[in-house]
């Protein structure tokens, strides 16, 4: 049981991530839907396809593109957050482009082929560390949609895309199976991705922040990692505060710990759905 | 199995609802919160007590207020439902609207006393008749708010409120228990209320439409009533058909079947929970 | 003379309808234009002709829109009503939602061809009943365009509508005159339509209500009909209210007087304009 | 028969103004509501009384204030005017500004007394020199105002204003009556104010343009005048053209014939209406 | 030492114009960037080519188009102004409809050729006079820019433009040098073209009016004038006065002398500079 | 001269940093306004005192507040960037907020006292790091602000501060002079801030990103730190790419050197001015 200086208490174990559970296919619209909860913060993850590449890409792409968007439910606060529909505020614009860049950074977007994705994280429940959540969350659900592209026949390598001709004339290619399907899934995402937050309080470190340890944070980071230990994206952040080089080496030993678990984790989950 | 003249078939009875099931609580941080489910269509309903009545209200009321919202997810959709950024939609507007007055015509809002509470409906995924189930699901979470209002002290019958001196002197007054409180409640929200909606197809009378009888059918109406069987409001549209004086009365009579049947589901389930 | 709970008095007889006039052509720059009266309600109807269908309208449709738009304008209501510069509000969209279902319910779209007309609602007065005046005065204006169309060679059966080739080389089809234009004008709209608010107050049920029924009605009901007696829309609302089958029977059969003298009039006024 | 550069023919005298009309009290809601018709421009102007001074009003001022907006149907143009709903355009705020800064100086807000006033000018039908005809109808119409305000005992010389005291213990002030009520509308509106349009076309002036003669004008010139013969506002314009010191003289000239006639027009219409 | 009724006192001469001092390429990523000081209005000119022609231009257009933005910078202001992010204001499209105007009044477009120009000019420091000083300023940059267009061989005369053909084949045309370069740069621009403001301020006029002036000026006017000494735009404005002819002719004849002054300036200032 | 992979050239040191410039008081009407110049990136910095406190602040807040807001003129960029007039872009956002959050880091907001500034960042020409130069421009700034505000007793310690009563009774305090002045500042501003960015280019680490180097960059990171060698935020970001632990320190390592360099300026140039 710590106490911190402003009297709050709290029985969580520093170094000890929150108990991580998924529920797939949640929902039955979305390609993939998956229903995320890391100690009380739950986030409802939808993959979908679009009808077509962004405006702004080149026709002929050989390339695809994957987007984000993040929204948290009006319930999903202490007090009611207000809709966002006279525009998103910055902390919303802030959070989607952290994890539109995280996702990207884990695809490639040329094995993906011209398809372009769409990963809605909408946060049900917010008790800290919500769009850490959301990328992990979306790193399981968008291999989930590249493996079900693949196994659809949407999704193929290069030299295996039916050509316009092809297409126009009705020809539907055959859909990847077994270890050509796992391989070519492997080169759309050669890596796994996962997020953690990690946070200074009172001079000491804490791994995965709920809303308490958040509020009581003098420095927070979020730190976005491929299952290859590469860092992809590292956001620290004192607010009110400032860090030493040695308590931000110590911040980012810790994130290393919880991210390694969150990818075994991934590794799990994904092992046995299709 | 019917088939209509659009080809489509749905093995689908003419006159049987879709299953119904409710958890009460799904998340941890509104008033209430209810994950509803009618077959396909998936909704969740937060219940959450504003801080201030709404800015137009005049000093010192004595009454209170019920809103709504609702919002399809961008993943609830067979194509993605693009979030309304910019401005909500007019169909969103009309059903919010149409559930806003629907839950105030159930609620004796002096009763209720000077609280606002906020209904947030959101369409995790829609599979037909997400306003009704909106109402239905609404219904009952509202009334659970009340419940839970009134084990709290903080809705109470008109003579028993702290005047506003007893409250500046921080008086607390005991919350009702037992049959008071049950009154109470029942004097805030005398009945249940639920919606259904009805459709005629290629002639033949629907219940409770689901997204494929919905886009066959030529007429639909959405029907909301009360637990003693007085309307709240009736809608039937016939977007590019008309229908006649007795094809109105069937709907009707099948809407109160179906309506019967959520109202006793509604007492069933409001029976044991707090 | 009648009195109310809340001691308002009126002098309205229940079963009657306001006096209806209207005024052809009241200004020059649109295909149609009527000032249309129903008591102290004054609203503007202006009809034109789009240059291009909607956007979202496949190429080469054979089929053409409706669309209508409703305002309120500043000085129309007792304390000025505020532009809607920053978005349309709910109402307005709900209103201007269910007067272009309405028109469309009364327009064969395949027989009107490749047109797009807009249909403009502008209360210039407003004492009650102007989503139903908008109704009723669109549908007259409505048939004196496509009466106009079709004198002007612009609407014509789908078998001599010139080719695109025959267009381009400026061939011009013929107009249709007579009972050739007299029997496509009844292709394109079959019936009328016409809409009525009726209301119940204080038990008794009234028709055609103006500002101060409506503000003393406990329920009311708009009732959308096309010539040949059936139901287009039927929206019944009880606010902090709600009412039995039998009083939801007894508000259609007085619709159904009013809608049978408005379909009457609409008839002797459009026996003579062209 | 004129006939210009580009083709255009017109009947018009270069020298004549067009017609004009005035309906007073053409709708019932509106303080005053006046239907103002010069050839084919048709402007419906409302005036009302607002609730409260503008928000950036000291306390307790013992001045007034006059807003204008201004608004074009959609189907007062030619080809259908888009309404506003996502703000105004660039156009239609310079037009309001110059139609409440004229009228503004057409009064002494002072002598007005704390009472916000809403000038309408929403223009049904659009035929050239809406704004023009705008200031002019609304000049009239603002003096009704001021005259029925003095006759309802709203608008009062400060010293014979009620005290904040008076007025809490419900003194109402008896109204100006005869004499003592003229005086007070002139110390209010000492002059009247007019608005006309001229132009140069192929090197010759023109008078009170209408649409055809505005689209072959090199260059317009909008004049405002009080009934004292001094300017308001001059806005002279070449879009793509320009012109001398001897054209802009002669256009004020003609701008002062045209003036003079308006206002002999205000000063009759104006003489018995109350 | 001039003082006036409100008791403000200022140095300037009634018929002195601030001094004008002007830096060429102030910053380097724009076609022309240029820093313009009248007194302590500070203006940032930028000049950029266009991509393409606006939407609503017909294909294969060989006119081009300028067109104006303008803004305050939130520090330029005594108390700071509020960013336009949800729109600007009224005062802001009327000052950019204005210069926008004055600069196509002094440019042919058809000279010009299909090239799209946008002048923008951000207000650094405002103390006074800003929209005039934009349209001075914007002068001398728009001529810059047509001479290094010619210079860089994009701006040419309509006969030495490149057809489709030539242009898709790669066929580079080559630049005009020398007096051919001169001859096309004054058929762009024939004349040079600026603005100042007037004012009344006690009955007395006043040249190019700073922040003090200004907000003591009973009256104030913009004359914008092109080198030939022709009337672009005249803009004569008593918000809550009133001018005679007289006064009118006074206020002329003063900016007209300021505007000799102006265009001598330019000359001098564009004589060298490439 | 170096060569990447992309073969872009740049005659750029990895290691140096691009030279730095600043004029104070380069516009008149701002509290303080400063032009910073890091190579060919262009700064407009002005700093105002808002005339109130946000309005969620507690009334009586001893505490004070520092926002800031970022911009891009139009003519800034290569191709010009379209002003944010319909909301700001999620970019935008997100580098205000990064701004406004690193000054309030550096800044004791209750030593300030209940005074708000507010820091814009106009960027007239950007060349890469614009958000980097805008902090460090910004950290000069607002110390001379603040030397300002207690040179003119606006800012003083919080036993200095008038009473309510003082205040109200006209009650002017002694501003602080000499060492006491010196020392309110460095109680407001203990120590100075500083950004810059540094990036991993084919696998080197590089020094102050210019546009060549940032779109040739694997990764870039930005760091914000006082002058006590203190971080106050990290962000690194691979958008299509990842970074080892390894490299993470290098760039740290080669950003601490560069922003040693840029305090010591800092010290340098505000030695001297008030």
């Amino acid at each position: 049981m710590a106490k911190f200086k402003t009297g709050v208490e709290t029985d969580r174990d520093p170094n000890q991530m929150r108990e991580v559970s998924v529920e797939f296919d949640f929902t039955s619209n979305a390609l993939v839907s998956l229903l995320y909860k890391q100690g009380d913060t739950v986030v409802l993850i939808c993959v979908s396809k679009d009808a077509r590449l962004p405006g702004w890409f080149p026709r002929d792409s050989t390339k695809g593109w994957v987007n984000a968007e993040y929204s948290l439910l009006p319930g999903s606060t202490d007090s009611r957050f207000r809709r966002e529909r006279r525009g998103a505020k910055g902390r919303t614009f802030e959070i989607e482009r952290l994890i539109a860049r995280s996702l990207r950074a884990a695809v490639d977007l040329e094995a993906l082929g011209p398809i372009s994705l769409n990963v809605d994280c909408d946060i049900l429940n917010a008790d800290g560390g919500t769009r850490c959540a959301s990328i992990t969350a979306a790193g399981i659900a968008l291999r989930l949609a590249v493996r079900r592209l693949i196994a659809s026949g949407t999704c193929l390598p290069l030299e295996q895309r039916p050509t316009f001709e092809q297409s126009r004339a009705g020809f539907i290619p055959a859909a990847l199976t077994g270890d050509a399907a796992t391989a070519h899934e492997n080169a759309v995402m050669e890596h796994d991705i996962a997020a953690i937050s990690v946070g200074l309080i009172d001079g000491s470190t804490w791994l995965d922040l709920d809303y308490i340890l958040d509020s009581n944070a003098d420095v927070d980071m979020n730190v976005i990692m491929t299952s290859d230990d590469r860092f992809v994206e590292i956001q620290g952040t004192g607010e009110e505060a400032t860090y030493s080089r040695a308590e931000n080496d110590a911040l980012l030993n810790l994130a290393e710990k919880g991210l390694a678990e969150l990818h075994a984790l991934q590794v799990s989950l994904l092992s046995d759905v299709n």
